[in-house]
């Protein structure tokens, strides 16, 4: 079951089991039961968690104010294709170790950039042919593959929307070339995260002419990968700022106007970030109903802010009312569109012991399962669901269900409200609502 | 040209003329001349300011902690018809002693709600009535008109998504007569603030179904209104938060995906509030720039916020380089699409002197108007229009246009990419654009 | 055990019992059980749950954008005493009801403020013998009282701060008679909250003058109150800003800064409120270590804000893991130093049931009980402290307690560091001290 | 008076003359003339402008997105000290050709930091020579040096207050070994940052501990530079969080209350910096005035943050008005204790041109300058201070004297509020003061 490669690089660390809740050893999950059945489906197919290869085999911790401090094993080797076999023996041995099935990556983080287009080309197809031998064997797949645009100083004034044209062609040779390396993949979807698109300073910007810029490139992209027969979903990640000051995707009702403003919506659905959600001044929960609503629900990038300062920390999922709340909207939407929850999080950079990262995300995969139990037991068990649609129950019939229709029209509901008289108030119940939650954690 | 009722309500102060920026009076236009030319338009016919009936002839000042403050003459009377006559008068006075053209309201502003529905609809007649006869006298004219929906506590869960389709049909009622006065007194615009549409827990809350009941209610107002013969614009202001939790019109970018959604977007466009923008972690400039972008930037609250602190502090716009930046924005955008700039601002509330509402309101003229004329000299006078265009160039022909025309593939792109090699970079030199703006001002 | 005056005003719930997580009674304790022995204490011994008359018994649901939505009985008398009366027997029905023992007042929550301070200086000593008898009937107690010096007009500027000095008399005379209003009810602490001490803008404000009055002003307060024979705490509330733009008492450090500034540490501790914590960036649980470290962790205002916006909602606690690292943080602490925990909190405008407020008191209890509960298990039964401890070991004997003991001069470091050579990374281990908070919620 | 040395880094630019605010020369000052005298100074001795070391000649515009975009001329020998020696080079044309006076610099911004401790010394002995020789030549002095505590590693859980005492000993060897370098190159002033000296978690943190080290630790550092004879100041930075969840620092009242309490207060002032103020929740003006309220204003780290984001962006200062403001609190304090204006900025990640760090430097000179021009003309010219005065007249004599003095107790305050009767309202005419300040902009 685990795939380790030439060398184990997680030495001393087997398999994590679930031990159930009683368990005290930190090396096991509590919660998360891969095949229990939960609200009609084993939790595995719930949530299709995935490793992010970027923060779990790429980075070390280096912060703004200093390097990484992490020492892998896998980034000895001075031959860069050696390296990154490394690497991907390292990342398959620890994500069957977790006992996930998926994978995510940026084409960079996968094997160091070359020095030209045709070298970094050649470098991805030949990662791509280990990769998949490295499947093979595993039955790890990739949930979704995307192309880091922002990183490279070429893209410091953005990838699609950058004011000269040949660095947008430069992007979308980049963009093609991980599209082919996803479909060779088999990846189930493509994301796109626009860490550039957007604006340092409006003095220097014209946002109309780059917003159709963005909207022409995901054309062109899309089109490419389903001529290439990709039949997966594309997912735009929205994110309010960082890098940029202010980016274009802000957030998940910014990025569905986006969408159907350039005829996109029937490929595209959002990838939604927790930590995102939160610097853009919303819940994760709420990010998930405004996709719900348009049924672009498609995935999660599961992780944490820090509400005590204004950068994307990544830190994992453990706050267990929030997980809570969300797993409620998760089982209403019906679960994910395709997609699946990507660990997009990173241990702490004093965390620099070769098991923390085990912890993080057994802590991690053990919040979203017990959410899970905890929703569906409100869902079953509790008035929750009942108080709350009951709220609505005067839109279920007569003048109500009328106005739904649009068979009513101003003056008749000025008529209504004429023979209705004075109404009285009806609480909202909050405080109650919350109690059931907490009773059923 | 002043236009004073039976009793002066702000004595001792004339109107206020514009005397240039070398007086030393304190109630005199420094800047603000409405007459001068900026641009091919007198200042007049740019900003065609107003007062907003609100803050400046109901607001007292009082806060979370604490009463009103002001002691206002007009609300002496114990007569509701009388203190409705003498507001009128007041506000007369003050727009006309302020020089400025136009004022705003909710419809309970004007007078006091009734106990019933007839009670306030007759209250309305009334004092619409007697409002166009100050108009003829004075030739004052209405910007706009809007329903408070907010502060009955029938709207405690919302109006147009109350979960209760009773309340609903309420606020229904109240929005047509409110649409009957604004045609009434020739209102040339109708704005929708949707301050408890939205919600305080989403736990008790049907979003989807929530939101669908507001697109179908603006739909309802919409066509009554046209019906009645209006032939103005309806307005959708964004806000983040504040009174609710979350609100629905977060910022611009949501609002008008909301009325595409909704199929509204021809008759209703953006009016934009300076604090609500900076509640929403933008500037105002981007949320003028993202209306114009879809040709709905229609009017302007104009105030400003408290970067020290998190709620709506209302204060009256005093930012010579926002301001500046902004008029950038709007001279690019051609101006307003049928609005103006509305004083949506309040006096301290510990600014007790009659004549600090004259401070206030000069003070938010003289920093538009200054803007105005500094963005007017920076377009005319400086590289910075050039310097903004030149970074766009490459798509003005060539791959660069083709691409804009939708006329490459990502082939193509790939192809220009690998013929390119690798690239230089170019300074996006906002320190110098910033420069520019300085030197201007 | 429950005390009803003339009339019983939350009829139809009676006492509020412990029964149990298992209980499915939404008007029962599911943790909360007050004679429970926990960490050598009882619940009820460890807490000391209060009332806030404020909130509880005056506060409508009024916010910035309506008016109140709750009809409370006790406000129908149209003779102002009566008023009075019938409050505090809803007060006192309420709380016995809830089975606490303490509740909290600003002076003018008692009874309406009279149209003199004479006037005013009567109705205070009214009430006080009113509620004297009240406890003597019904055991409940004082936990602190406090005058409003926000409010009233007169204060609009500042209060103790007030650039006049006639306010700052006129605040004096206030604080006096809400002095002996504690005394005579045996208050066994006194709170100082400043809502108008700071400033609405720099410009208008000396700051240095200001903070000085203050420190006069507390110091004449103390003064008066030692001399009449109070012996309990004085409490100083930090908040950093709403009402002022800011106040001068921003956070626990600065407020523990100011009082050492004016020789004030020895009678005057910290009341904590916890959504006055995260306006101002930190954590509840950061400013109870800060007290605690000074010995100053004297009383706690328990309630919560929302993370989605800015400013102090008064939600009631509800978050289980931050309530519970609170909890450990309160038990190393060894409790609070005189005081207990407020209910510092308000039920949301739209709840507007006779029950919410119980089920809000309730919930927070609860939210208390088990966080206690959970602490002390982590404490008792986990490695978590040990962990914790560990990390700090170097510096308990050796070169390290040398450099605690001040035996070390900069020198000797440099000696010791020569001689270590390079050093080996210790891992925080972040991760897995998060993993063994939740494992025990 | 241009100090270049063996190769000219900044080609094509010489030295940066004031042309005043007509010129259109983007590379000439318009506001800021050395030797100009403003309020009894020039603007030199008042400004004492200095450039940073790591910002300008060591940041090359990586992210936590990408990796830098500056290509340094002085960065390409392979040689550590050929290329200590080259980076000094330009560090001196730029000063020179900026026409400043003074430098501050970390530890290893001078010189790549060694493989042990004592080849970090050897090398920063090295660059110590260099740069007095360097001095010599151009007259340019050492504001401020600084230890970089933050980046290495080792310091990944703190220096001073790491839970290791090695590592405690170990940051104080390379205080010392900086504190010897300042003091050789007849540094100035001195300065703490403790940017990992706080905590990323409380749950693994003894925060009362690690505090009591960090005491301990600065008056060891103190004690050694004076036994030295160092008789500059000594300064803390204060900043809020970043890279730390929270530091202990947090702000100008919570490191005066620090100083105080470990009994440094006589040796240490505060260095100011604009974006840490605005961090927590403050404004520059308001640091400022606290700081100078103790005596305590020692210097500025001049930048900008950005509102709409919530990190440390350290943008060049461009805010014309704050920066009046913050002149008023500036002429108000008489100055800086010791310290002076160090450009604490980076220019943006695509700021890729070599003359925008000459743009960039002199907007932020510029602003300073005309900030500086504007409250002196405020102060001479307005009614500006006398009505700020006025405000508080009552203190001046009578009983709001005898009150300051400590001569009336509450129950005076008491008699005289009896005595006075009610009180009118005083307005504190906010607009008026605002509307002044944009005046004489």
């Amino acid at each position: 079951m685990v795939t380790i490669g030439d060398k184990e690089f997680y030495k001393g660390i087997g398999k994590i089991e679930f031990e159930g809740k009683e368990s005290d050893n930190p090396l096991a999950f509590k919660y998360y039961n891969p095949d229990q059945v939960v609200a009609g489906k084993t939790m595995k197919d719930h949530f299709r968690f995935a490793i992010a290869y970027w923060h779990t085999f790429c980075g070390q911790g280096d912060d703004p104010f200093g390097p990484g401090t992490q020492n892998f094993g896998w980034d000895n080797s001075t031959d860069v294709l050696q390296r990154a076999k490394d690497k991907a023996d390292a990342a398959f041995e620890f994500v069957t170790k977790m006992g996930f099935d998926y994978f995510c990556f940026h084409d960079f983080d996968l094997i160091d950039e070359g020095a030209t287009l045709a070298e970094s080309e050649q470098r991805l197809q030949f990662i791509t042919e280990y990769l998949k031998n490295k499947q093979q064997d595993s039955g790890v797949k990739l949930l979704w593959g995307t192309a880091n645009c922002f990183s490279n100083p070429r893209y410091m004034n953005g990838a699609a929307t950058n004011p000269e044209f040949n660095v947008v062609a430069r992007a979308g040779a980049q963009i093609k070339m991980a599209l082919d390396a996803t479909i060779a993949l088999n990846g189930e979807n493509y994301v796109f995260w626009g860490g550039r698109e957007g604006y340092m300073s409006l003095l220097n910007t014209d946002m109309g002419r780059e917003l159709d810029h963005m909207g022409q490139f995901l054309t062109l992209a899309r089109d490419y990968a389903r001529s290439q027969g990709f039949k997966g979903n594309f997912f735009i990640e929205p994110k309010p700022m960082e890098p940029m000051k202010h980016q274009y995707d802000f957030d998940t009702a910014t990025a569905i106007g986006f969408l159907k403003e350039y005829g996109l919506e029937n490929d595209f659905k959002i990838n939604i970030e927790v930590n995102h959600a939160t610097l853009a001044q919303h819940t994760f929960q709420h990010e998930m109903e405004v996709a719900a609503k348009s049924g672009m629900l498609g995935s999660l990038d599961a992780n944490r802010g820090d509400y005590q300062n204004g950068w994307d920390t990544d830190q994992f999922p453990n706050n267990i009312q929030e997980t809570t709340e969300a797993m409620l909207v998760f089982l209403k939407a019906g679960g994910l569109q395709g997609g699946g929850i990507n660990f997009d999080a990173k241990i702490r950079r004093n965390s620099t012991d070769l098991e923390d990262v085990f912890h993080a995300h057994i802590g991690g995969a053990d919040t979203f399962s017990r959410a899970l139990l905890t929703a569906d037991k409100i869902i079953q068990s509790s008035s929750y669901q009942k108080l709350r649609e009951e709220r609505y129950s005067s839109f279920n019939n007569g003048n109500g269900r009328a106005f739904e229709n649009g068979e009513l029209k101003l003056d008749d509901l000025y008529k209504i409200a004429v023979d209705n008289g004075e109404l009285s108030l009806k609480s909202g119940k909050q405080e109650l609502f919350e109690n059931i939650i907490n009773q059923y954690i």
